[in-house]
């Protein structure tokens, strides 16, 4: 045992002490009459806490109190009105599954070494790949959507072009890749690191609602084709960032088709909606993707991290990434090791994200997702439909499609202005506003500016624990901050 | 709250009830009379627990069941007898930490959603920046030492041809890099996704203590430039894999100078070293690097992931990839967004690493660490000199220079075979040893071959919890394993 945690007794009342704190922790998280957070800027925030490292070591009080000090000047993601990001809430299984997890303490790359956790990661990706609607596939989970992307493209890459791994791609043609303007930046930034570029990464406009233009798409493709690059690779966005748009995937699978390119849906956010039947139409087409990329940790509400890169075509993962280090994947041992998972991955320690996946997807059964991803969906168009009854809200997309509702508050001042002095307006009042909000800490919501548009509120109903309360009280709130701006 | 978690009474029994489980976990972990695994062939595990998604959502009471069963069927990690990977054991402060970092569960992109982290992390880089000797430079905590290695060659590739980020790698001539053939494997990964290629990264040869030979590494600088390619990144590595051996940092450090390259040093194993300044001289040099990669979660005991890839040149990590994604990194923020580190990273939810790192290390100081790492070397001298001295056993490479001791079990009946047929009958010893040793669950420690030597044992010193009986009873209990072979 740890040198200052030298008897079980005292380790024991450590731990406890510990747990208490959370325990408290998630009650007062769950008070709405709690602060969200108390605001300070980084200089402040650096005199109401002592971060360094010291020579000397610490008592376990001063640990605990070290737990409380932290606690308290954070953000409580967790808290009911936090709707800050796509990934909001606190389940509690998951959490309790991530208390295991960090006891187990072991690393995914063997079956040696997480037997059982290797077993129950390929349960679930058989689970997900069946829900996607694939018949076989393989997948693999990642630290997170960006590296799931990557793991993506480079998969495509090896695909279309085995000799790049290890020729590299300076004698090659240049290749590119396509993707909306509204999809995750993840995508340019998977070819900057493979070597594709980012320039070679074209943007794809998207319609009104905020849909990449299939026509669009093929007419980009040809003009490459025109200029002497090779497309190799399309990106669809379900669920995109800001919008929640859903790029229509039949008609981009027959671009793909007619062209032999790779379809890769970045259904990162959106891919939950797959457990509701009702809903699920959105994603139709999904099946024809090459691959595909679904965070559970976004609307399935696992904790950060929980990512996965699914790939339609078994062993492509292996031949991609495969090292063959033989001081790690023996070979001669004792079981089948085409158990070990390790050589598919780029990470070599890779940390096991699947426990709480699976804990809390047994805590619900597939019963239970169905009826919490349906009740955020009535409570996302609960929400539609007050921010379109209320003086002064204006709705950026109407309707929205899924959980992201993207509105304007227009004080009383600006109303009556014209476009143009009212959109420059604008693009003050959100930050400000937010501003405020954060000193006030009684909710959190994101904004930000796209194209033409100027900066708006991007609402996200993701945690369960919000109620029709918790809606109305955001919107008293921005206009009690906001009406005399 | 969770729907099946909907009354805070019957939360917090949940909750206490899991807390009860891992404590029992724990101590048992710790008793030494306890196995380390059951092992069990994988068709035979998918018997012994239901591992399916259910439709139906399962009860507190059945998850709780869920939860022993699975610690039961798993690998203890954290055994004073598992000697099987780089990272073992289990210290209970990170562990708290990461109980804390999972209820807090936030994201490491903003410091709107996480302040605190954000900047317990700028602190804590700061420190081993100092410990590494640099004057000033940046880091980022990365999922693992595999994506830290990835960091580092793009970054390099960025310094030296900031024009591929955009452009890509085809219209380049071909790039090449340099690692000893000892490394590990994730450099030729990082070379395979960055597009350079396998073939491009080229394998040093060691010496007979597995250290890369600098003459030969210049020779082969000097013919890659000959034929016509571009070398700009020679990684060192501090801690090989499977020997533990120190790659002679100053004269690579010249054969760098001399060439204008990059020198990253793969200290993802060895870094924890320079926290003791009696065993640091092993790493002397390291203050030339470029780059670093060092894992706290291998020698300074931090739960898996804990790794970092640190920079010299401060505003390089932004420069390489940065995507300004404007919904994230809005420049219009109340508050000063140097802070946000999104835009540094490849990675966009970015899970928190440092809480577990930065209160472990307040409960040792750095005191404490010294003391620790100082004892691990001592314990393997003490295991160094029993190898030596019990009869059977032999030292593939004596003396060792770090925590590794890699040894050969020779059974009596091989023991007066010519080299060639004892070689050739050693091979199959290790495994048979290691699947015996599964069998029997008592210890694990992992083998390898290694080019032309068969397959011998690795002991892997760095648990804090191993005292010296632990160290004779895997002496003992691979002669009595073995004895009859």
């Amino acid at each position: 045992l740890p040198q200052n945690v030298n008897n079980w007794k005292g380790t024991e009342k450590f731990l406890k002490d510990v747990v208490e704190i959370l325990l408290n922790y998630i009650k007062e998280e769950n008070d709405r009459n709690s602060k969200i957070l108390d605001f300070h800027h980084p200089a402040e925030m650096q005199q109401l806490i002592d971060l360094s490292i010291p020579d000397h070591p610490e008592t376990l009080a001063q640990l605990l109190e070290n737990c409380r000090n932290v606690l308290r000047l954070g953000v409580r993601t967790g808290h009911p009105r936090f709707f800050n990001q796509i990934s909001c809430g606190l389940d509690l299984v998951a959490m309790a599954g991530e208390w295991l997890t960090a006891t187990a303490n072991t690393n995914m790359f063997t079956y040696e070494i997480a037997p059982i956790f290797i077993l129950m990661e390929k349960e679930v990706i058989k689970k997900m790949i069946e829900v996607i609607g694939w018949s076989d596939g393989d997948a693999i989970f990642a630290p997170g959507g960006a590296i799931a992307n990557l793991y993506a493209m480079n998969a495509a890459r090896h695909h279309h072009f085995p000799r790049v791994k290890p020729l590299g791609q300076s004698d090659m043609p240049t290749l590119c890749a396509f993707t909306s303007e509204d999809s995750h930046y993840s995508i340019k930034g998977a070819a900057a690191v493979t070597g594709i570029g980012t320039d070679n990464c074209f943007s794809i406009p998207t319609d009104s609602r905020g849909r990449m233009i299939p026509e669009a798409l093929e007419q980009r493709i040809l003009q490459c084709k025109r200029d002497g690059l090779v497309p190799f690779f399309v990106c669809a966005t379900e669920g995109t960032t800001v919008y929640g748009a859903w790029d229509p995937l039949p008609q981009i699978a027959d671009v793909c088709d007619r062209h032999n390119l790779w379809l890769h849906v970045d259904a990162a956010w959106g891919g939950g909606l797959m457990l509701s039947p009702e809903h699920r139409y959105h994603l139709n087409g999904i099946e024809r993707a090459q691959s595909v990329t679904w965070n559970p940790h976004k609307l399935m509400g696992a904790l950060l991290q929980c990512s996965a890169c699914f790939i339609k075509q078994d062993g492509l993962l292996f031949q991609t990434n495969q090292m063959s280090a033989d001081y790690l994947f023996q070979q001669d041992k004792p079981y089948d090791v085409s158990y070990d998972t390790g050589d598919k991955a780029m990470q070599c320690g890779r940390h096991n994200d699947i426990f709480k996946l699976w804990l809390m997807w047994r805590s619900k059964g597939m019963e239970g997702y169905r009826k919490q991803i349906n009740r955020l969906m009535d409570l996302a168009a609960y929400f539609t439909a007050k921010i379109r009854q209320t003086e002064g809200y204006e709705l950026v997309i109407d309707p929205p499609e899924f959980l992201n509702i993207c509105f304007w508050y227009v004080p009383p001042s600006i109303r009556h202005l014209d476009a143009a002095e009212k959109n420059a307006r604008l693009e003050k009042i959100a930050p400000k506003i937010k501003a405020k909000m954060m000193e006030r800490g009684t909710t959190m919501v994101g904004y930000q500016p796209d194209k033409q548009r100027p900066n708006f509120f991007r609402m996200i109903i993701s945690n369960q624990a919000i109620t029709r309360e918790d809606l109305d009280f955001l919107v008293q709130e921005i206009i009690e901050i906001g009406k005399n701006m």
